[in-house]
């Protein structure tokens, strides 16, 4: 066997996510390495933790980005604030409200389910419900934009719920943090984990996250040890926190933060309120074009998250192959459905960087080739013309 | 507060790692990022986990990298491996066999210790009397090269003691790995972990592991789950598996893998031989440097690991103020000591691409300046001129 360079082919990226990633991004990650007890790298991380704590509209001192992907960002929620026997309240409708509950499990704490359809938001109703019901739960978790189905569920609305039953709000923001409205003070959010890859634009394997100092309080005060090491935020602190003296815990991802750091930099030049619009301006482009070569987004239209839009396959139609004709023949990645939706939906992402005109234009382009390839009926061409006549209003 | 983007000064990485990262490792990193189930990026996955079994020197097909730094690959390892209530045999002789105590902890196993001094190999008699004593222990846990005091403990001697009291090896290679002679089917280890920021001179942020075949059956015949979803590697494998088709577990480190991957690449292009030769001989030339500046390595000849160097701080010297000077005034980065060692020793890491004859010069010339700048009784420009008189040989 021979071995050479990888050289990646050009892709866009309108999947679930690594979304199309800014040269400047890039380039940051390609600066030369230095110690993680660095003198410039620490004034590095709390550059990165104020500016976290911009994206996430938080005070909270413990607001850091977990050295591993949004998956583990989660864990590092449970792990710390569950103890075993616990209840946990656990919103479901789709993939990662799923694995929430798995996580509690794994914790040894006791999840009670909230179950709502895959593609409906979470009810507020339901979740009150259960609430009274379960008045020792320590713990409601939900996610805030479903990945798995393009759903956002009222944050504000189950925070509050949360608060107002003693209970502790963890929130799933690996998709909704810097694409649509976020507010982890004003909600009165506990614990909170994103990711890097969506609508931060930067590269996969970083996980942020933010604890109030309600949450920090439990933490501090555990009877049993955190399962993990790793993710052990009492030992993370004494690196990540704010004293002069940074205690060595693990080696940091020197260069995946310098990434971070610049994609964050993007972000706060933006600003973002003007990213959320950004966000829903373009979706509201793809969404005028897909409705427009007769295709249907299966969310209704009160809770669909423009960063992510999931679109029913029409009948006859083979979904993996119109994927794949996209992938091949325009270099565009989009995403296949997950779970109860595989084989039922694509789901078309637009976050971050690659919310865009361009991205919009040329997808919309590349799907009314491919379903012309099909030989599926629709007008062609009138996808694009429905979104440049959007961008011309 | 304003905020710039992040130009890191120029340092020489001599510390405990992370090494100089090459240039094309970085240039790697800043490739496009591309989907995580890409089949471009599987293909690329496959020659990973082909060129990991070249360095660990393995055929295990269980061998792969952990989306995380080394410390998460150490509890991948326990909290696969390890079920509660399970005896596990553990070597501390520094800070990451103590590590290992805590990680069989979390697990809900029963660390039984073997311990040495710190700056001494691990003892294979004191171990064999443990393994005869407690015959119920699943596994035997052992430092290869020592991160903390710069000591190599005989891996295949302890392996084989494992393998002769039916016990599984784990064995941290964080150090090791890339730059000495580290064997793993032929020394019959059945768990290992590395990291990339050390002799593979990659960025810090990622943890190549590999399990035996016996290992790999312990997994899958579990009788509790895993108690972390993200390092459960029943799942992991749903992803990084042999299979065609490739189940989404987590979004890979898409980038960080780009810089694994060539620096993988360079191994091979040198050879394993070769790098292992290569450590070994800078690490000759810099203690002929250091004894000609009057300085001594605290570990004995016989368990000292070329890549790691404990450099004893002679009294009367100020410990911390010769690292500053160092970064200050030579952009070196030396370590401190940690744990016991803590004040008493500096370590110079010879790791990866730092391992080189301009690294070893600059080091010498820049402690030489800095004993003098403390008015250290030494012979000025013995050091260097040791070093040179070593590699004009």
């Amino acid at each position: 066997m021979t071995y050479s360079q990888f050289i990646p082919p050009r892709r866009t990226l309108m999947g679930p996510g690594p979304s199309d990633v800014s040269i400047r991004v890039l380039h940051a990650m390609a600066r030369p390495t230095i110690g993680h007890l660095d003198p410039e790298f620490i004034r590095l991380m709390d550059e990165i933790k104020t500016l976290l704590q911009y994206a996430f509209k938080t005070k909270n001192a413990l607001t850091l980005p977990v050295s591993a992907p949004g998956s583990a960002g989660m864990e590092t929620c449970f792990v710390n604030l569950i103890e075993p026997g616990e209840k946990v309240i656990v919103c479901v409708n789709g993939v990662f409200g799923r694995r929430m509950v798995e996580n509690v499990e794994r914790c040894g704490g006791i999840p009670i389910l909230v179950e709502n359809a895959w593609g409906s938001a979470v009810s507020l109703k339901s979740v009150e419900n259960v609430l009274n019901e379960h008045t020792d739960a320590v713990a409601l978790a939900f996610v805030h934009a479903e990945t798995s189905t393009g759903v956002v569920s009222d944050a504000k609305g189950l925070a509050a719920l949360a608060k107002n039953h003693d209970c502790l709000s963890i929130v799933d923001a690996v998709t909704s943090l810097g694409g649509i409205e976020l507010e982890v003070d004003a909600w009165g959010i506990d614990a909170i984990y994103s990711g890097t890859q969506k609508c931060l634009s930067a590269a996969p394997g970083i996980s942020p996250v933010s604890f109030s100092e309600k949450a920090a309080a439990k933490i501090q005060a555990r009877k049993h040890p955190v399962q993990s090491w790793f993710m052990d935020l009492n030992l993370v602190m004494g690196y990540w926190g704010g004293d002069a003296k940074r205690t060595y815990h693990h080696t940091a991802p020197v260069n995946a933060l310098y990434g971070l750091h610049e994609s964050l930099l993007l972000l706060k030049e933006e600003g973002l309120q003007s990213a959320w619009l950004r966000h829903s301006y373009h979706h509201e482009a793809l969404k005028a074009g897909l409705e427009a070569l007769g295709l249907e987004l299966t969310v209704d239209e009160c809770c669909r998250t423009p960063q992510l839009n999931a679109v029913r396959v029409p009948d006859g139609v083979d979904e993996a192959a119109i994927r794949a004709y996209l992938l091949n023949t325009f270099n565009i990645e989009i995403g296949a459905g997950l779970g109860a939706l595989a084989g039922k939906v694509w789901r078309i992402g637009l976050m971050g960087q690659s919310a865009c005109r361009e991205n919009v234009v040329l997808c919309l382009e590349a799907l009314d080739s491919a379903l012309s390839h099909q030989g599926y009926q629709h007008k062609a061409g009138a996808g694009v013309a429905a979104a440049e006549l959007y961008y011309s209003n």
